[in-house]
């Protein structure tokens, strides 16, 4: 990290991008709104697109009607469920993707009315054609994130994360290199495609209409097509403490308590009314 | 968001910092670090400050022997907890901040060996006193975030979030505009400080010896003193659909679901012995 080139770096805002339609070629989109703004995309740009416009491009767009049929289909898991102020239930799942996200990332906002958009089929592949098309087109070393908002436990609001990612180093490992005191940094592992994302966001914005922004001077985070794409940040539900809401948890755990402890219970109680029948039999034999 | 001074920004390292000491005057620190790098504060830059640094002019170092000590003291509540690989158990807990942090954010990297380091007694009052100070100072109008490296659920890695706020808006509230298409933004609610800090750890990096960020073409986002701090991005846990890791949920469910089960079946198991029992003593009068 103490390369001149990662001394600093900008991030701007990429204008002139209008709605974008189905069968929409983002790779030509984007360019022709490079040369707009009038700046060339240099070796080591990392370009951070709102996955809404990926989504748009390639069509995942249903009526509004299906929204709660398309996140039951998103759905490969119910992580836990919020009652709504209009009186639903947001379902918080984990996806066909891996990621945890409300609605399955289903999403209704940014869109005509009556409809809702699906994420990109495959983030990670629709990076790959843009980012392969936008250095084929400039000759230039680019990476390509894909971006989506996520709420997150614990802390309010929400921040981007990257949902999909080409050419792009994900992690900055640092495990095996030690701190300034000379300890090792074992444990530690910066996600820098959720921290450019996240930068990302703060030009973007969600209501300016400017989808894409440029990353400038990070250029040591730039690499191979082929690196690990965002699936790479997923964590199986397996390996997480979190992988189920606590109220969803706790249920699990008192039915599977209950039954348990109603045999139990049960069998004492069984012989406890043995014994007590017995005497009460005795005394009256005694009586006799 | 719409703004030309939010079209773009730039984030550069602040060189020059040396190992900070307690009772270092960090204004004064920084001050001379702006100084030396030749690039004087604008109005409307934001500084990212590494929290560690902090800690340490704030004198919150401990003996690493206290460790397991100290984060019981920091402790108010254990969320969940992991086995780690040396054989010891990681405590994820809310600390007295309220934060969500492994280790209740007690941290043994980028410290004299036998030591550990406490998070600040009040992140968002020392982020006052700093922005407070170098507002003096230079009679520009600063913000200034206190940055911490959080895992968090459900993605690997971890990034950086803002644990201390000053003249920052933490949240760049959408709620009650509308989107590009006219829908209303509800339940939006960009955590810009989170964002501005994971912007600051792409240039900061872990073992650099670069502990201030400055973002500077965001001052937008730059305003009062007395704005609320990054306590405010805090969700109180019986909001919080993940209040508990979920092997401890399951354990609590498991404990109530099994004394409840017990106590209905020994009921049953009671009649049922009763029963039994009677009819036994039944077929035994009858054979004499």
């Amino acid at each position: 990290m103490s390369a001149p080139s990662s001394r600093g770096f900008r991030v701007r805002a990429l204008p002139g991008i209008g709605e974008i339609r189905p069968g929409d070629d983002l790779v030509a989109v984007i360019a022709d709104a490079v040369a707009a703004a009038g700046e060339p995309l240099a070796d080591g740009d990392i370009l951070v697109v709102t996955s809404k416009i990926v989504s748009k491009a390639e069509g995942r767009i249903i009526r509004a009607t299906d929204r709660e049929r398309a996140i039951t289909d998103e759905t490969v898991r119910v992580v836990a469920t919020r009652p709504t102020a209009d009186g639903g239930i947001t379902r918080i799942v984990e996806n066909r993707l891996g990621m945890v996200a409300a609605a399955a990332g289903v999403d209704a906002s940014n869109t005509d009315d009556g409809t809702v958009l699906l994420l990109p089929e495959d983030p990670d592949a629709s990076a790959r054609l843009i980012a392969a098309g936008l250095r084929e087109r400039t000759g230039k070393l680019l990476g390509v994130l894909l971006s989506d908002t996520l709420g997150r436990p614990w802390r309010e609001g929400q921040t981007d994360v990257a949902i999909g990612a080409a050419g792009v180093h994900v992690f900055d490992d640092l495990r095996g290199t030690t701190d300034a005191a000379g300890k090792p940094l074992l444990v530690t592992l910066p996600c820098v495609a959720d921290e450019l994302a996240a930068a990302g966001d703060l030009v973007k914005g969600k209501a300016s209409g400017c989808p894409v922004a440029v990353v400038s001077g990070l250029g040591r985070l730039v690499g191979d097509l082929d690196l690990p794409g965002a699936r790479s940040i997923v964590r199986p539900a397996e390996r997480d403490l979190f992988r189920l809401g606590t109220d969803e948890a706790i249920a699990h755990g008192m039915a599977a308590g209950r039954s348990a402890g109603y045999s139990a219970g049960r069998a004492i109680g069984f012989a406890e009314g043995f014994a007590a029948a017995l005497s009460a039999a005795e005394r009256e034999r005694v009586r006799v």
